[in-house]
């Protein structure tokens, strides 16, 4: 039996193309016996509250019946969507897999474990089925699992977050093997642990396991593909790219040995988080309907970043980088924009502030009367800044990209309204010393596109003069590891003195993250790369006291 | 046996503010029996994320064991906070009840049914039990549940959203009294329910229920209070203030015929929804640790009511009201906002921007090469004066307030980083026709506050001559019913078109809401007064294609 692992990049609500996306994959897929969705993939994964709009889940049924009408003629197929929950209580939907054949939608299978946790908030919109869901083709048993199911093993958990087992359960009940429709955000690293969880399970029960992920970028979550094939001795037999669509198809039969099914992962740190970004900055520009962006090149080592990301994703006709220099600016500043611009190949534009913060001070001299400058006059800056940005944002269509990285966000470092600017917050889920390791990396790829003398000098807002970042925070090397340990693996004030980290700096460190709290309320959605990302998984109280 | 209901304002996360708190009104209610808090009262309802922080959690209950050696010399009490779950699976904690006797945390009690809709994220931390939960004191049996627990009768519901229902299942126990520490969050008309329903249970099951509510706001939800005593024949037999603190005591043994003991519930919607706006701004301000605001004045509706809001909330001395008129600002707009501010007693101070605005025409004359003026020129205006707001916020530590009203936010007609700006959207949640109807009732309780001119003149930006909202919206009258059946009551376009409304005004804001998306995501946190307001209850895609 040859099983079609179709890894797509759906457009959430976007039932028309996402079927189109779907029919065009099976029909590649024709020969396979049966064909394998990601899931959720009819509406794309996540529809958030699009859900609870019941013309939408209604329309998805009118969508996947006309899509089962016009693959009549192909094998059947196992397609992702909600599914109204009929019972006279629990939560209103069911996330399904429905299989289509003959021109039919014939069944459904449903999603037992349901995450709400970090950026899931399953519990808000499904019911879980105690349902082991088999499905019999031909004379073979197959166990449907939808994503989260495959990941309660005991053997993978010091703390299980649910107490069942649905992958046993399928195995208990006759699967021979396992087909799990996911959509598993990418984190760094995290596909190691997917494929040592899947090759253990494989083995553990004896089944083959076929694991279907989405790719492509949704708003902050970046989905990454790999979708893989292990056969019953936990060995890989088959892996789809990362981070573009792919079509596997895989014989049950005939598992092992086939090294040319196995796309390479051979990805470096730094080479995944950047096709993550690259990813998740064209996806979200393309599917907010737009083709170009626009962002402030400051000369510093963030901008330069995420410039390079844009041209990457989009193409440097596409990408105007805007200088706007204040008096503070330093004429090295100004040179390697110009550089940066130069090696991307990317239009720029250079609008001085100068004229615009003096009609500020002119107009805030008598409420202001005297007193001595501080980070309002800084923010002010940052503001007209984001106000010209915008302009030529709302002027000519494109789409403002911030620029911040997430030590700054996490402590505060950065103007509300000012840089924080933008439709989509490129690096914000990436420290300051990933960023410099980043464009370390890009510039070894081939020939120098973040001018060397960026990467060198210390870093800098240039709101004031001689201002440097370090002058207001500790080293981004030790800062990174606070906010590490703090943000993605929850260590208290107490581990992180007990880690040798001085108290006083500790506790000035925690004491910003909590003041910022009301900035990143605001902020623009930002790509997550990290285990913990501020964004949908990051969800604090603004006026709160700290204990 | 005489229970005490413990009405609190806790702050979240003021773990030592909070024990204080309860520590003061046990003292009060020394004479009861047993005293009761709200949920997760030590902690202050919703501590959200905080609660991922283990050592919170450990601090909370270091705090505990110490309030309960405070009161040993009291009678026992019920404090709510979370409990780390010891179980080897299921979700970290449990929404628990912890009773406090004689020095010593002696049990706790936990929360059966878990909300995970519109704001509530409880699957993300809590762990069901599937316990009754009993409490013998001296020869009473008292059935403890918490909050949600009693909120799924069958004869509530057309559709429950749980299988079980905890109070059936605490009587059938042998509860001869329902206690039921809550945290139910304002929204209008919400009052009348939650009584209709605590009265038909106990009728039902014959029991007395005691049904303790925080007070206060705490980000964008508003605690309204009016904890409510109801006898076994579903009489109301006490009832604690709304909108603030307060302390009620009931003998069980005396439940009727008590009139003195039931607060005045007779607030009119206006008056209601106008106490819930108060007291979210008083408690966002002074949990934030700031004590004055400041807010653009247009002379326009809006920003006219927040004003009176923000001075019945801080006083006059607390709220500073900015004008800032360009020449696209009518004299009478000026006059408007002035006599406000005089009939509010508050101070204000005029910053034009005319000049400022030149500075940015200047600057862009080049890029914009004499293309015509359109939407862009008016969102800059709209961000000068975001920026001098934000810049008088940063120099004297002043909260700015939003003043955008919930029709405009749905449409999006406002300008992100201009008059979106500020800490708290003080009505975002409250429909243009609704704040005609405040101001109309806040005049009529006395002398005039908000100038008769600014209920009359047609609404307008003044972003550019002769502008008027209605030039690109329907009439707020039917605007705000396609949007509150939309928003609030989920209905779909078939079922808009069904209703008489034009299809291609259906369209065209429904076309809207969904644009307006971006914008929403980067709002600043607003007070909830509807059954759905845009915010933590509100999470739609934004890089997403309408179906």
């Amino acid at each position: 039996m040859k099983i079609a692992l179709l890894q797509l990049n759906p457009t959430v609500g976007d039932l028309p193309g996402n079927s189109a996306l779907i029919a065009s994959a099976a029909r590649r897929a024709a020969g396979a016996d049966l064909a394998v969705t990601s899931e959720l993939a009819l509406m794309g994964y996540p529809p958030r509250d699009l859900l609870l709009n019941a013309d939408f889940v209604e329309r998805s049924w009118l969508v996947l019946r006309d899509l089962a009408h016009d693959l009549a003629d192909l094998s059947p197929i196992l397609v992702g969507l909600a599914e109204p929950n009929p019972g006279e209580a629990g939560r209103p939907l069911f996330n399904s897999a429905a299989l289509l054949r003959e021109g039919k939608v014939e069944r459904t299978f449903k999603k037992t474990l349901l995450p709400t946790y970090d950026v899931f908030d399953e519990d808000r919109y499904f019911e879980p089925t105690a349902e082991s869901e088999l499905l019999e083709l031909g004379t073979t048993v197959l166990g449907i699992s939808i994503c989260e199911d495959i990941w309660n093993d005991r053997d993978q958990w010091l703390h299980r977050r649910y107490h069942t087992n649905p992958v046993q359960e399928l195995v208990e009940a006759g699967a021979k093997a396992i087909i799990n429709l996911s959509a598993s955000p990418f984190t760094a690293g995290k596909q190691k642990h997917r494929e040592a969880m899947l090759s253990h399970l494989a083995k553990k029960y004896r089944v083959p396991f076929f694991y279907v992920n989405q790719v492509g970028g949704n708003d902050d979550l970046v989905f990454d593909g790999r979708s893989s094939v292990f056969d019953g001795n936990g060995r890989l037999a088959a892996r789809a790219r990362g981070f573009e669509e792919d079509l596997i198809v895989a014989d049950m039969a005939n598992l092992v040995d086939r090294a040319a099914a196995i796309a390479k992962d051979d990805f470096t740190p730094e080479s995944e988080i950047w096709r993550a970004l690259v990813l998740g900055t064209r996806d979200y520009v393309h599917k907010c309907g737009f083709s170009e962006v626009l962002l402030g090149l400051s000369g510093g080592i963030d901008s330069s970043l995420v410039a390079a990301v844009a041209v990457s994703a989009l193409g440097p006709q596409n990408v105007l980088g805007v200088l706007m220099p204040s008096p503070y600016t330093s004429p090295q500043s100004v040179q390697d924009a110009m550089a940066l611009a130069h090696n991307l190949g990317i239009k720029t534009l250079t609008l001085n502030i100068t004229d615009i913060m003096n009609s500020f001070d002119r107009e805030l001299a008598k409420p202001f009367r005297g007193l001595p400058k501080d980070v309002t006059e800084e923010n002010i800056q940052a503001r007209i800044r984001g106000n010209l940005l915008m302009a030529l944002s709302n002027k000519f269509g494109l789409v403002l990209l911030t620029t911040g990285n997430k030590s700054e966000l996490a402590v505060g470092y950065c103007t509300i309204y000012g840089d924080m600017s933008g439709g989509l917050a490129v690096i914000s889920d990436v420290p300051k010393t990933a960023v410099y390791r980043l464009a370390k990396w890009l510039n070894a790829r081939g020939s120098e596109i973040i001018p060397d003398a960026v990467l060198h000098k210390a870093p800098t807002a240039e709101l004031r003069f001689h201002q440097t970042d370090q002058d207001s925070l500790p080293p981004y090397e030790v800062l990174d590891d606070i906010l590490e340990r703090y943000i993605e693996r929850h260590q208290s004030k107490e581990e992180l003195f007990a880690q040798g980290f001085e108290k006083t700096m500790v506790e000035r460190v925690l004491c910003l993250v909590k003041s910022a709290e009301f900035k990143r309320r605001q902020a623009a959605p930002g790509l997550k790369v990290t285990d913990r990302a501020f964004g949908s998984g990051w969800r604090m109280p603004v006026a709160s006291r700290a204990w």
